[in-house]
């Protein structure tokens, strides 16, 4: 970077783009705790380049200069890091490509861009010896990146488990409480907040988890960014009878993200999970995060916090602002973000994974359905851990079992052979159960 | 540092003192995970003098020199950093101050040290132009510090509060159990399984927990370490029908550290405290520690893992050792450890702070006596929030009461009067609530 000076401090110059929610959340963060930062930091960081579409109601930008094109802040010789903060992937990657090209240190909190272009990204930082920082694309104000790839880098880490999208986790809380309606209802409610999105898909789906995902994953083990393998199920296929079922079995219903380290390659998914009530991360609320990971030295640790906000992503942007302007002559790029080809980089299909399962099914009360029941997942080596039998009167008997640890596909052949019992009248409801492994 | 390299990588050269349980955890991961730590770092890291009284039966020693008087290692020309792991004040301080002079980087796990002496060493630390790391002296495997100084570093933080202790944590988690003895058999049964010393004073005195929250304190706010003013308190004053009676009211009892940024001051306490059991802290259980920091724009975050063991101590030294050997270019020595003088550097005297308390006593139960204890809590304008009051038959009558936020020195003055109260037959037990500010 240049050198410039500022009150007798090097002075570090910003360009930011993008100047929504988390941009002017960055932008004033930056203003309102200047003098503090200057004191923790020993250097000046000084706002001098906006891009942004329109004006922030919220963002005094009278001494700063403002571009309407946002590759101007990319072209500004004066600017020293560039902050991305105008989402989406193309336009976003054109962005930030341009700024490495013009020697620019980048920082984003755009999580698609990362996970879908990050190889591409990281390969051209490194050539032209620039940094690219990402703490903000996954869990906002939780500095789980730097959890991971400082805070943990002695460790030999074997997986981790996460809460990563507040919209789920606020409309599976949502469902728990007594009287809740259901999905449809908790997903209104979500949106008269300003929780989910008018169209919800990429959150209640899994595709924004699996976007941070993919990130975590990639730098836990320091494999190659993965996120088209990522498997994802959405929240929708849980509902109350679910969440009351496995509250009686001693368990809560959230949506994970999941990445462990197997002999066959790494497991990478996203769907609804029972998790035990003993669990802290089953007593995680709302719209707040938190990320448990496993690793052989440090044993279980867990990070949790807010995962979205302008408050809490303009935190870990500027967290990362920081870094590059700590670290600024240090020669490793993308720091313990290692494409290691040695290490298991395949990623396993759903089917070969293993975890207990929750079944759920309806039969006809009738004599003996438990027993052929029991006895075809007994054929297939599994056994039943814990089980609910209901009357539900006119002859019809739910049916709810947790299963052992057993490979999906194994479940699947025993579950298609259930269905086809002549009492069993329902397909088999399954959802996955966090393992203690 | 010097320049060394081994296989065409910059090679670190550590000096461990101090083998028992963390010095060999530390040596075995360096070694353990070395090839990983060495791709993750690039560059090559390797103990090369270990000082130690005796060798122990975990480490394999055969390629490393090995001196029984530590202070060789701090002389050793070709020590790059040297990692303190002997205990004490006194010795160990010495040998920092000596490996200082000798231009080493240091990296410790005592918060004895670094509570007590910090001051000092980071002078010369800085005059010498070295880092001394200290990760590993607060919450064991969990990168707490890091998270404060960096993770958090755009903030401006405004308190935290933790269980910071695993000896306490465990000995009240086991005093929850049904059909729990109490203190002396909940400690005695720690002190079995090793969670506890011999002389357990230390730890459930809160002196330990008062080593850390100095160190915490003085990072997250930048104020000067005030060990000696940190308010203590043990959990011995805990009995059994606290625990039920805050269970009752729908809160847990934690061994607490809290600090937060006062108008008047810094607050600085150790205590047993009442949690509600919806605060995800309440949750944390048996030996693990958790911190929960507030601060203004990633609001509430919390941190979690293991806060003692060889593993996880040995992962947050190598992880110190792995930041200098990054950032060894870096001229900002301490980071994020700023004594500035204009921020609040006082301690609070405890009857300055504010909370909710508990109260319990004992009263006859004869009319009235619930009438002129609330009338003396009126005349201090302080209001109970929640009140359990049983027939102990006999004519006794205790009394529980949880009050609003209110000044100890007010509420002492109110609970001086209640016990001058003719009806009222023992001193009032009080115990602080965690507040939700």
């Amino acid at each position: 970077m240049n050198t410039v000076e500022q009150n007798g401090l090097s002075l570090k110059r910003i360009g930011i783009c993008g100047l929504g929610t988390v941009g002017s959340g960055t932008y004033n963060l930056l203003r309102r705790n200047a003098r503090e930062i200057e004191r923790k930091v020993g250097a000046a960081i000084e706002v001098i380049h906006v891009g942004c579409r329109r004006d922030h109601p919220d963002c005094d930008l009278t001494d700063v200069k403002v571009s309407r094109d946002i590759f101007e802040v990319a072209r500004d010789p004066d600017v020293d890091i560039l902050i991305e903060l105008i989402g989406g992937v193309d336009a976003a990657c054109d962005l930030v490509m341009e700024a490495i090209e013009n020697g620019k240190h980048v920082v984003t909190a755009n999580k698609a861009l990362i996970a879908e272009k990050g190889e591409m990204l990281f390969s051209l930082a490194e050539e032209k010896g620039v940094q690219i920082k990402f703490e903000a694309s996954v869990c906002g104000g939780i500095p789980i990146v730097k959890a991971i790839r400082e805070g943990l880098v002695a460790n030999h880490i074997t997986g981790l488990a996460g809460i990563i999208n507040g919209t789920t986790n606020y409309i599976l809380t949502e469902m728990e409480k007594p009287g809740a309606k259901g999905y449809e209802a908790a997903l209104s409610e979500a949106q008269e907040k300003g929780y989910a999105e008018a169209d919800p898909t990429f959150d209640v789906e899994g595709i924004d988890a699996a976007h941070k995902l993919t990130i975590l994953s990639s730098i836990a083990f320091g494999t190659p960014l993965n996120f088209k393998d990522v498997y994802t199920q959405g929240i929708s296929i849980v509902d109350i009878e679910d969440i009351q079922y496995a509250g009686e079995l001693g368990y809560r219903i959230k949506h994970l993200a999941i990445t462990r380290l197997g002999r066959d390659g790494v497991e990478l998914r996203v769907h609804p999970a029972l998790v035990s009530n003993k669990a802290l991360l089953a007593q995680v609320n709302g719209v707040m995060n938190a990320v448990m990971v496993t690793s052989d030295a440090a044993g279980s640790t867990m990070y949790y916090g807010a995962g979205a906000g302008a408050g809490p992503t303009a935190s870990s942007v500027v967290a990362d602002v920081i870094d590059i302007v700590r670290n600024d002559t240090v020669g490793v790029p993308n720091r313990g973000f290692v494409n290691e080809k040695e290490q298991a980089g395949t990623v396993m299909d759903i089917m070969d994974t293993v975890c207990p399962h929750y079944l759920k099914l309806i039969a006809e009360d009738v004599p003996g359905v438990m027993a052929r029941i029991s006895s075809v997942l007994g054929n297939h080596n599994i056994s039943i851990e814990a089980l609910i039998q209901k009357d539900l009167g006119e002859g019809r008997a739910p049916i709810v079992m947790i299963t052992n640890q057993v490979k999906e596909s194994v479940l699947m052949n025993a579950v298609t052979e259930i269905e086809s019992l002549t009492y069993v009248t329902s397909p088999i409801k399954h959802i996955r159960v966090l393992g203690s492994g």
